[in-house]
């Protein structure tokens, strides 16, 4: 059972919304195990959204279309499909009642145009709207399912849960099944490097399938597999998140999971540790992660923003004899600055930041980052070369200090391996 | 020039993550006259791509593909475009010696696997990516022109500005005109008061358009000309500019420009003042966000995370006494925060924030935030009542501190007209 999505919209062509339908419905499907090879988006134009309608009928089973069923004179997706299917327009007086029941309960007359909703294609089967005026459309068009389905997401949800995705599951018969997602994450390596150690999983994969992602630094391993149930998608997919476990080694931090914001303040919770921080090129970004997560006032007590040298002299106790002769972006004032913080805030554990974000040099080539962390256990410094500019820099800076937070409090030093 | 764009990406059609390439590419295409009648998405499948790469040359005049040229074996859009051309793929030595001088910069080893990146379908022309490792690719398929640009949209985005927008402009000719927008930003009153304001014009509008845009609690009014050239764009629009400024009065801080944490650190630098921050409820969003500005470091010294109520009285000097009578969310304790942070910092204007961010209640109900203001001419705070849920009350904060600070700086105490 081959699906499709069309979105009709020259909002949507023109950028002035996402479109997030199209996510949403691909989530379902793939939830439901139904195939799903093609999403597709065209503007307010009878004759596209019509051709567009054919081409995903002849090459699919299905087609899911979002947008342009509504009362206004752009509203051209029953147009189209009529087109598409050959049939022609019909006006349903039961549902023209319908819909001035519908304005009637809210004390008001309902404007004509909305009798535009009244119509439908020939043949057509119509979900009702509990959330808005336009009804959703069911209609065959050549060999395949066409649905059509209002843009407004709270209007579209309900009917592709309650219609759509229970016909197309019941059509496809004992063919669908399940599909389930494991995320392996890592931290540490270059994306280049995860998929090398598992390039030969990568191309024998065809169930569970193995893709790669990329993001603020962290790299994940996604495994998908299509099975009868929850059960037998399990069984596919344990030994898989086992051996790509096992072959990533350290770098794994997590399968499934919290953020590494909320994993930090975990461990440190765990070891009944305290935690601040203490930045400069980040400006305060490590701070906002770890305070995004509900609960971090029991274990996050605050930070310094140290971005001036005198702000890391005065708030920080860095002897400005150590940042005149070491450099104020260097391991010697990351630590001093971790330490600093500890003792001034009365931390356990503090991550310290220093480095040039660019686009200027200060000191350093820009995107140099030192990043230092303190524990009650020890503390080190890591001095790196971060790619692109002062945003990415300074996103994936935030990163690194919260797993090389991670892998202090577990005593697992980096660089002592 | 009818231009089409194709995501590639399995993540994409299993709804995992969202395509706002497409809608930023959308935009730009808008802005840029020239027309964009569809849009695609498909998976990681070399013959799918194909299919879809050889369906929009056969339609369109150009086709900017986005995702699937990183290093990894599921990036297959060189391939398909290869397939698509019938052209052979061929490698580029001296595109490998510039992946090879890039990790040498960073001083690291480059995995085999990143050489993928110096292959390209022959005769291609390549871009370089200033933010990551994957070139951008132009080519020929048919008589139509393919780029293949990455699906991060932080490399995506300036070779789109830098080399896809100029060619297809002047490959247009004459033929396009110009679509020009004008962005009124407001902030201070919700989007239906500002829509209401100006419902009279967005009725009308035709030719320009106007539009309702709200983004992190700033409403912009974006107007939109399409027209010949730039001088008879700039004819259709400074009027209406000069109407919707008019009736929005003295909610609107800018037409166009910079970030608002650029507009408050020009303000700040204009009036010879430095300035810091103080912060609970945001944990340092807003240094953050005032860090993010290149050369913030001549006017921005730095802020503490007052996270723990013990951090506001030990680092910012807030009497224990106050925050007991008043409560650590009171106008009393921002306040006092705010000049603790000026007094300790050695800044003349701080932004302090103190609140209930959520899920739990903090003294006050989830989203109750109270922002103090303070610079060498006064002082002032504010308690609002914020929407949503933890994250939104933050970011919401975050605006509202920002434009507090502008306009305390401006001489515009709020609350005082």
């Amino acid at each position: 059972m081959k699906v499709e999505v069309l979105a009709v919209g020259t909002e949507l062509l023109l950028g002035q919304i996402v479109n997030s339908n199209a996510a949403e419905i691909g989530r379902r499907l793939a939830e439901a195990g139904l195939d799903h090879f093609h999403q597709g988006v065209v503007g307010d134009n009878r004759k596209r959204v019509a051709d567009a309608i054919r081409l995903a009928a002849s090459r699919a089973d299905a087609l899911v279309v979002t947008g342009g069923i509504g009362p206004t004179q752009d509203d051209l997706t029953r147009e189209a499909i009529c087109e598409a299917a050959g049939v022609a327009m019909v006006f349903d007086e039961g549902y023209a009642e319908h819909l001035r029941g519908m304005w009637a309960a809210r004390g008001r007359e309902m404007p004509a145009s909305n009798l535009r909703q009244a119509e439908h294609p020939a043949g057509a089967v119509l979900f009702e709207n509990p959330r808005g005026t336009a009804p959703g459309v069911q209609v065959r068009v050549g060999d395949a399912w066409v649905f059509a389905l209002p843009g407004v997401p709270q209007e579209m949800l309900p009917m592709l849960e309650r219609h759509v995705i229970p016909f197309l599951v019941a059509e496809a018969g004992g063919e669908t099944g399940v599909v389930v997602s494991r995320v392996v994450r890592t931290w540490g390596d270059p994306e280049s490097k995860v998929a090398e150690a598992l390039a030969d999983l990568y191309e024998e994969s065809v169930n569970p399938t193995v893709a790669f992602l990329a993001s603020s630094g962290e790299i994940k391993v996604r495994l998908t597999a299509r099975a009868a149930d929850e059960t037998e998608a399990a069984a596919l997919l344990d030994p898989l998140v086992s051996e790509v476990t096992a072959r990533l080694g350290s770098r794994v931090f997590a399968v499934d999971g919290d953020p590494i914001e909320a994993i930090v303040l975990d461990t440190a919770r765990s070891r009944g540790w305290t935690m601040a921080t203490a930045e400069s090129a980040t400006g305060g970004m490590i701070a906002a992660a770890l305070t995004s997560v509900p609960g971090a006032s029991d274990t996050f007590v605050g930070g310094i923003v140290a971005y001036g040298t005198a702000v890391k002299a005065e708030m920080l106790g860095v002897d400005p004899g150590l940042m005149a002769s070491e450099g104020v972006v260097s391991e010697a004032t990351a630590l001093a600055m971790a330490e600093g913080a500890a003792a001034r805030l009365g931390a356990d554990v503090v991550i310290a930041v220093t480095g040039s974000a660019g686009p200027e040099p200060q000191e350093q080539p820009p995107g140099t980052m030192v990043v230092a962390v303190r524990t009650p256990e020890g503390a080190r410094a890591r001095t790196q070369r971060m790619p692109g500019d002062r945003e990415r820099a300074r996103t994936l800076t935030t990163t690194a200090g919260l797993h090389l937070a991670r892998l202090a409090m577990s005593g697992d030093w980096w660089g002592t391996r």
